[in-house]
């Protein structure tokens, strides 16, 4: 136990300083390391694996609703980028130049992508003609860059790993349903998969995308009350369309502008799961996204026919989940405490004892509870703990949600909750950006959040300016 | 008819002009687009899809061998770069630099990745400490970018995607071991997956990998008798280890550098495909990369219950195979031609009289053998189809591959050969770097692809200088 208490002990508590367990907790659980490269990360085997199930699920997902994947190139000519005035004027202060490819000195700059709008456009341009062509459902996996100041790995890097659902449809109401098709999207996923809950809503026109119409947004809240903008779904209208001359003939044999959509998930979501789920033992994962979801601890190993059954075990689970078998040196206490850092779901302890009766001991990574289980139900019970546990998690999550989620009906109430509460704050607002600035500025960086779907009057009137409200909108401080 | 001959007429025939016949199938079977960005090229969903396949076949390879996956920077810092003296000189000169992050000028240059091994060794020196730390066995999935000045779409172009492996041995047994292992990983794959035989063997002295003590490669001939290098594995000893001071205590509990590999291939695998299989009427594709592997082509389609039986086949094949049921308002010819384009290797042909028989029609795509097939068969007619199919693309390159190999064994026969027969020419070679050079020169680009392993005295003197020969050479043009 003594060696247990210490590798906790190396985890500064998240009450402490929640800043501090989580760079302690990627560190020591292996997700990420630093290089050289100012805020860029490495992304470890263990980080990888995540970020692994959670595409091949996430790409399953785009597929069945009939999307495509591409590649693009990751350098975009300064003349293309600007092309769409809103869109160079958010992205250009924050993207890295490329100057001189070998020797040679460009005739024109290049800058790492920072999003790839501009250049699906310059193909969709090339390809789509009739209408007979569209809708166009492209999505590209990929690495983008956006040159940050302050960085913290997975939250907010110079590099990152993501994907971009890039389409175009003849109407601007399929384009709107496809919008908001793929926040739900976002939303399933986020439930079902990382058993994470979620505001969703609508972006204000202050927090929207560069360049976009209508801007959803997924917002996911962290243990300690902080927001994390957890996905985005735009809708573009045909501004880009223009930008770039895209038409097409319709059937009625008419010229016309195609209506675009983007939206993107990132490497971020691991950053949310981790937030979302870690307690003082380290990582907790999601069943369905975890490299490990059951990890087999033989007890007393070098008892005869120990490590057999072990193996036994692995064999005919290993088929149906991702299983790892630790028969190394290190103490059963050393793995026990080991595998919790790692956030592995479930933990199957067997001995010289267990094996007499038949049964295993399987323990919760969430509650630690203890379960005696006979071999010849062993395959239900893990499913039936998976489950369990996912559900667990997604419950406790969403009691975090609520419990931190504030109403304010004046803007005193705002202040103080916004001062003394971490968390969202429901609130009216008359819908100026004038608002949204100052409450920023009140509160040292509260933000609107969204215009939740879920919207309640909870009061008549802004709760800056005092004029007549037009929407509730959740707000919160954010990664 | 007339629709199917405009769309074969609309691909140069190969012998007429085989590099324009080749950008006719890219572009016409949908495989690529060009870009804005000079040397890049837009990988379009049905040329994705291909590398997706290829991926997850390959992945799994690695997986099954002990590889775990990780991310790296995509830029690496000049400084970084210019650790390892001969690997800088390799590859300074054809590298992309970001000079400006935003508005601001860096302080140190950073290049794109033209390969990973520096930032590879940076997070090494950081992990290992112990033998109990070897070996490491990382590979990862990215972008790279090496700036040329002549490009072709998956042959030669400034960005491409591939993978790089970069593995840590406590011993240069095991190292040199784990080079040969992923060399013949690769020969595998060609044949086993991709249908594609090769020349595999040991670059020489001139052509080995920069930085690297020993490149091994594999080499298959393109059906014009062009090689093209089809993926490489490197030993790279201890260079790196100690130009980046990485240590571990070994056993014996002395402190010594690890022994290191490196191996890789890339989106060029995609033209191996098209320029080793294709033909006049377009991609010929290998049925375990195939997008789709069967397509269903309903005859008399408005007939009644044609349309059910094809829907019927497809949702009992689409559980086992990669099945498209093509139910537009196309001609069956036309879309006879379009899969035959696209190098569909099986077409499954049903009319209102095969319904009655109970039977379909099979065409393979190599051949356009046809078969009748009962439908109660249908899965296992299928299964034997394909496998048919991948062994015949097999022994015609194979066939390609012999034939077009030549063996000289005085200089003024290889002058002749590389004159006048396009293909590999087998001849013995001194061992001296000038040899190569003259006999480049000599043949306007005759250049050695490797030393084989299986070598053949075929005679006893350098066919070029006559002086006593140490190896025999495979040698050839090269994409």
């Amino acid at each position: 136990m003594a060696e247990q208490k210490k590798m906790v002990d190396d985890i500064t508590a998240m009450d402490v300083d929640f800043a501090k367990w989580y760079t302690d907790v990627i560190k020591k659980a292996e997700l990420v390391d630093y290089s050289s490269v100012k805020g860029c990360m490495i992304i470890r085997p263990y980080g990888y694996a995540i970020w692994e199930n959670i595409q091949k699920d996430l790409d399953a997902r785009f597929k069945a609703l009939g999307h495509e994947n591409v590649y693009m190139p990751l350098l975009i000519p300064e003349s293309l980028l600007q092309r769409e005035k809103d869109h160079v004027e958010g992205f250009a202060p924050e993207v890295a130049w490329v100057t001189h490819g070998g020797e040679n000195k460009l005739t024109e700059r290049l800058c790492i992508r920072p999003t790839s709008e501009t250049l699906f456009c310059e193909h969709y341009k090339d390809i789509i003609h009739s209408y007979r062509d569209l809708p166009k459902l492209y999505n590209q996996w990929c690495n983008v860059m956006r040159w940050e100041k302050t960085t913290r790995p997975f939250l907010r890097t110079s590099e990152f790993l993501w994907q971009e659902g890039h389409t175009m449809h003849a109407t601007e109401e399929e384009a709107r349903e496809e919008t908001l098709q793929m926040l739900h999207c976002y939303e399933d996923f986020y439930r079902d998969t990382l058993a994470i809950p979620a505001v969703v809503g609508q972006k204000t026109e202050k927090e929207k995308f560069a360049g976009a119409q209508a801007t959803y947004t997924i917002e996911p809240m962290m243990h300690n009350g902080v927001a994390l903008q957890g996905g985005t779904s735009h809708y573009f209208g045909d501004g880009f369309a223009k930008a770039f001359d895209i038409t097409f003939t319709d059937r009625d044999n008419k010229l016309k502008h195609p209506h675009q959509t983007s939206w993107g998930v990132s490497t971020r979501m691991i950053g949310a799961i981790i937030m979302t789920h870690g307690d003082d033992n380290g990582l907790v994962l999601p069943p369905k996204i975890a490299p490990v979801q059951v990890v087999i601890v033989p007890i007393a190993m070098h008892k005869p026919g120990v490590l057999d059954k072990a193996n036994e075990l692995l064999a005919s689970l290993r088929t149906k989940y991702r299983v790892k078998l630790d028969d190394s040196d290190n103490s059963p206490g050393w793995k026990f405490s080991e595998y919790e850092m790692k956030g592995v779901p479930l933990r199957l302890e067997i001995g010289p004892k267990d094996i007499e009766k038949n049964q295993c001991v399987l323990v919760r990574r969430d509650n630690r509870e203890k379960q005696f289980v006979s071999l010849d139900n062993l395959d239900e019970a893990i499913e039936a703990a998976l489950e369990a546990l996912h559900q667990a998690l997604y419950e406790k999550a969403k009691a975090n949600l609520v419990s931190k989620t504030f109403t304010a009906r004046t803007h005193e109430e705002f202040l103080d909750i916004a001062k003394n509460h971490p968390g969202f704050i429901r609130a009216m607002w008359c819908g100026c950006t004038e608002c949204e600035e100052q409450l920023k500025e009140e509160t040292g960086g509260v933000k609107s959040r969204c215009i939740p779907f879920e919207e309640e009057q909870v009061s008549d009137v802004c709760v800056c300016c005092g004029k007549p409200a037009k929407h509730m909108v959740v707000w919160g401080r954010q990664y």
